[in-house]
């Protein structure tokens, strides 16, 4: 394959040219951008992570799973400190007994002596059988993965965030803790969902909505401050697919008209850290954290929704979730984190080829 | 249990409301401080300390070993560095099987994004089988705990330290070593300790002084300078306790009068970096390191006690105990080290509920 | 053993005496120098290099590896930041199932307060069960092996490079690489080798020279900017071993007249990070990174060399060996990566006493 970066990197905007760069054997070889998998593919991730959450309930299971993996070298490139993300890469590739490194200083050492990114990577890659990247630069991983597809040791590249562009295993773990808790009441299709908070920022919530396109006619309501609504560009590809959206800018008129309608709600916090004059990509510590009235879910609010509304942040939440929604039936926020690591377990069987056997067993033994 | 952090945290205070909080199915569950093992528990933990020793003398053993954590993964979360007891506690973990990952950064992240303590360690708690916890502010390990849980996924919480005021497995190692070296004399009680340094400030040989209470009618000398004496609060609880204590400010003219009946000497270095002056707990660079002449266990002074004394030091040491006390009998300062690793193996296997059954292999195998 | 550090340091520089400090049971315990090991040790080293990258083909030969080393505890001991040396010291320890730990704070913490770098390595040792060290310090590796060597526990210490003095596994992996490319060709004995770059600084290619006086009479070309030519001392230690050596100043040239004859090319970058007025080894922000023409492989200078002729670099490279080279037949520089990887697990499986069962097994096996 001799494409150049520019090449690559622009057949993923293709939906017929993606697969030729991102799969090999047939599956997902790089996990680089949400829209890669189709809705079957999307059903045997979740079906996978389902599988592998059940089997580790028990000892064989586990034995069983740690045995899938074995000898497998992750390098967890994170230029970007994420703890949380990294660990729950981290806990994934324990289970299936693959090996987890965490290395954090590609824009140093030789990279400062004058060294490519391209041979950093390359370099670092020969020590490892697979690569988790997080980085501020929007194409790092696309780069990581091109890089890799030239040589003669390629090896599957995961991205655990690049830039404020895509943070393809933190949507797909929404997707599927929405999808699981929505399966009794027949899935998301025809679904509405509520998608509170800082649209424009928050790649979370935007990635959701990208997700929900691929179901048969589910709602969006949209609720955010006039000064971080969703895009056109957002709102054209979901009309698009013929979904209904609106844009609102206060949760309690929305709840009191539609809260009995509404079932499931995203909340999301303001990424203050991103307002302008900020440093680094900090709050500063003059600002006031927290979000405003209107975006908050105040407690009181449940009396507008039903009991089997499901609750969903991904988390740091600051006010805009109060604790007492903790009570709440629908509260699923700390599944969301567990699923991250079953979801990304799910993606490290996919992308070595060991997915369909983990359901295939979780079948035979029924439990799924 | 609906306990606020305040009820929580007092009933630690209280013997008997603290086994209800810190215990589940009648075993400890959450390490927070040294006084919350009964003598009993105290030798059940030596003892199971002294099993996987001698288990892991062997390739056999060290198999056995190795299986009975398998899979499970620990957090080591040090706010505070602090590689060695870090290394300590990993060491440990993998002696019986588990997975552990060190994490240092709960101060920053999420945290500076205006996400609570509690929401910080349950996310992370989420990808983890057990936490140790190092942390500046002293009730850092409590307020896990109890974060902790109140949840559905309440995992076992052990303390490395925190703040000032508790550092339960050194005190535990300490003990340990002491309770092994006097074994052939009969054990700790009614044995003379004589314990040097920094008292006020160094929380190692205070908490070596709590533990002594819990046996019959041993002697105990404090020598330490006049501003680093021990409170009156110490004395007067280790006095309730029917016990002898002298304090003293030079070694020489105790060791001159006494020298002859003192069984254990427990030796810290001066805790400068707490000095008046200093920043963020290091010495400053002006600081002459090291102790006074009188807190100096000159290794000419040998000719005042028995071979057979005790010489023990938590480590780091400066000037206070020369190396050419190695030679002496009684030195057993390297295997306090190790011993560091076994004591917290055997806190490992107590919380997780494998102790008793390793206790049980080292007696039918006759290693104990 | 009773020496002093100056004792144990100076015997390193005897061939005699250099054995009995650095061998425990007829094998060698330390590994500091490249000199230390004899044409029939490196062969052996090389060997196991080799039946080691081969058992890890087949699934078979992985689990034999593995199961090596199990449960053996390796403290990468890193007072300089040098992630890729130290991943591939892990992901060595890895291929033998030893379990690797990076510690890089040996100059903080306990440090800092007072205490030795005896006491600092002596306890941090005690969790461990061999050490590889890289240090600033020429001899800290050095100091390390003689402190643990005086004591009850002494365990296998590793240099991963000491100050600018030696790089002993870089220099093993190049030795590797080049023996194993010119295998087809008779090995390395009456060869010519081409060395480019910053002799005086770059201590790889320095280290490789050394190693090619072990060979009968190889031919060394030296290619180097005046300002850091190879000083006297090396020149005379080849010369004193009956090798041809010459000194040039342009690549190009060289070429033109005798490229024909050269059976290998060792190419290396400037080492600017050292150049007068930089501040902590990095190359300042206003230096324009990269080597004179005269020192740059240019790709047309092709038609001057035979296809076969063997193309390595250390790495990190900037702009001395273009990209276009990796078309060609000789360029084994990905290779060089990787081998750095099996070599030092050779190293590892000599040290802890594998290497035989590892080379017969190869052997028997028809792997070599």
């Amino acid at each position: 394959m001799d494409l150049t970066f520019e090449e690559f990197r622009d057949s993923l905007a293709s939906r017929s040219r993606r697969a030729k760069v991102l799969k090999r054997d047939g599956r997902h070889f790089f996990v680089l951008i949400s829209q890669q998998f189709s809705k079957e593919e999307l059903d045997n991730l979740c079906d996978t992570a389902t599988a592998i959450r059940r089997l580790d309930r028990h000892v064989d299971g586990r034995e069983y799973l740690r045995a899938l993996l074995r000898g497998a070298r992750i390098m967890n490139l994170f230029a970007q400190p994420s703890t949380r993300t990294a660990e729950s890469f981290v806990a994934a590739a324990d289970k299936l007994g693959a090996h987890s490194r965490l290395v954090s200083d590609i824009r140093t050492s030789s990279f400062s002596k004058g060294e490519s990114v391209e041979d950093s990577v390359r370099t670092l890659s020969s020590f490892f059988d697979g690569i988790v990247a997080r980085h501020p630069d929007d194409d790092f991983g696309i780069r990581a993965a091109w890089a890799l597809s030239k040589t003669q040791r390629t090896i599957p590249v995961i991205s655990a965030g690049s830039g404020k562009s895509q943070h393809v295993t933190q949507s797909l773990l929404d997707f599927y803790t929405l999808r699981y808790s929505l399966a009794a009441k027949g899935g998301v299709d025809g679904k509405t969902v509520m998608i509170v908070g800082d649209i424009a920022r928050n790649r979370a919530g935007r990635s959701l909505a990208y997700l929900l396109t691929k179901f048969d006619s589910p709602t969006i309501h949209f609720v955010s401050p006039r000064a971080h609504a969703p895009d056109d560009q957002l709102l054209e590809y979901i009309r698009g697919h013929d979904i209904e959206v609106h844009v609102h800018h206060a949760i309690k008129p929305l709840l009191e008209s539609h809260g009995e309608s509404i079932d499931a709600m995203y909340m999301t916090r303001l990424q203050q850290e991103w307002d302008k004059g900020n440093v680094a990509g900090q709050p500063s510590t003059e600002q006031k954290l927290g979000t405003a009235d209107d975006f908050i879910l105040h407690h009181d609010y449940r009396k507008f929704i039903r009991p089997d509304c499901v609750l969903m942040h991904p988390l740091p939440r600051v006010n805009e979730l109060p604790d007492e929604w903790e009570e709440h039936p629908g509260f699923v926020v700390w599944r969301q984190v567990r699923n991250g690591m079953w979801i990304r377990a799910a993606v490290f069987a996919t992308v070595f080829g060991a997915d369909e056997e983990i359901r295939d067993r979780g079948k035979r033994l029924g439990l799924m």
